[in-house]
């Protein structure tokens, strides 16, 4: 075998050889299943065993509080960028945006189609070399939610502490540095992480959101892009990235 | 091993044996890679090979013409049912849907949320057990496209023959049959499929689109919605499913 190499850098990275050589293991059959978990039914109770593992597995190491539910969907976090404002800015209402970098320039972006967006920071004047200070952050009291992202890969920017947002929903893009460290998840209304950079192959996208959230949501958007819907469905709502979730 | 079964179920399905056996082979490192395909950049040229070769392999086996995109999306068809009307269904305009069976009925249910659906046709009062002849159908010659679902996987009813659609852009739902046979791709202006039936496996969605389509986008699409940032950025805007498409 060719000496293997282990890739830090952005986007998809280095897995644990003992997660690939199970994989590897079991690829033309599960233990005694006799399919591939790609050719195995997403309805089977073979896959309900890997989901239900797969949420078990996040809730254990990000010690999530009972009223959380975990999301296994797909697009990356730049289907979120549009999901979150669909989802949780309403008509009339306005939702705060902290940017630190290019991905929450990015998320203000796909939030300005869907609504109002107050800029309450953006460090683009010193260069994105640093988090603001909470007193620069001008945060609207009535704010839908306030978006972070809790680490910009482009510019190398991390918040170790969360700013003080109230009771303001604290919606989080922590797709580069997600189960990296402790987090407090109770803190936060929604997180949400494309799977490449930490936890597992690409093609899989991280949710985690407090349950009283889902009864924001509108009604009359469309199934896909409804968090109600994988909520209701346990992510099975059509076939999900069955491979990615194993 | 475990005796091998062969699934021909709905949702994902058999795999060739070698191909299983080949991704195996390779799952820790790709040949003198020395990284799985799982933990390489998607903008490496290690990947451009690999969704090069795949887009290569499916416009052979199709016999694709020159004048159409191949897009690696996410989100299955299930996503695709809101993103045909919300690209192609203009305001004050109207689109048409065969339905011959669930699928097609879902599709309609998220186009209904974009803009005017024409039903024309809907086979409900046969319990869609066949296809409906040419002068059943209302079509509407003003259609912005007409839609229509190959095959019917729940209701078992397959499109023997395209329906005469003249001018007007035909749009299919070929998630269960695509590759089954070979169809003259210049008849549609737009294909697509879910990988897990007949293609790969899931998390994978193909969408095969005639180029003079992506003039009719409106502005002010959500980035991920809009099949021109797909087709501009050759299905790299953000980190597509990398094993998916290997």
């Amino acid at each position: 075998m060719t000496e293997r190499i282990y890739n830090f850098s952005a986007g998809p990275a280095v897995l644990p050889v003992p997660v690939l050589e199970e994989a590897q293991r079991n690829l033309l059959s599960l233990p005694g299943v006799g399919m591939s978990v790609m050719e195995i039914s997403h309805r089977s109770k073979t896959f309900d065993e890997i989901i239900g593992s797969a949420e078990r597995g996040l809730r254990e190491l990000l010690g999530l509080p009972e009223n959380y539910h975990v999301l296994f969907l797909q697009g990356g976090a730049s289907l979120q960028f549009s999901m979150i404002p669909m989802n949780f800015l309403p008509e009339g209402g306005s939702a705060d945006y902290i940017v630190t970098g290019s991905w929450g320039k990015k998320a203000v972006k796909e939030a300005r189609r869907e609504g109002a967006v107050n800029v309450a920071a953006d460090m683009a004047d010193s260069g994105y070399n640093r988090i603001p200070a909470q007193d620069e952050l001008k945060l609207d009291p009535n704010a839908a939610y306030v978006h972070v992202t809790s680490n910009e890969t482009i510019e190398g920017v991390e918040w170790k502490t969360d700013p003080e947002v109230g009771d303001v929903p604290l919606v989080c893009d922590a797709s580069s540095d997600i189960c990296s460290r402790p987090v407090d998840v109770s803190k936060y209304a929604l997180i949400y992480a494309g799977a490449q950079k930490n936890l597992g192959p690409s093609g899989v996208t991280l949710v985690i959101l407090r349950d009283d959230l889902l009864q924001k949501i509108p009604d009359g958007l469309d199934t896909m892009l409804d968090y109600r819907t994988h909520a209701q469905n346990d992510s099975l709502y059509n076939t999900p990235n069955t491979w990615g979730i194993y």
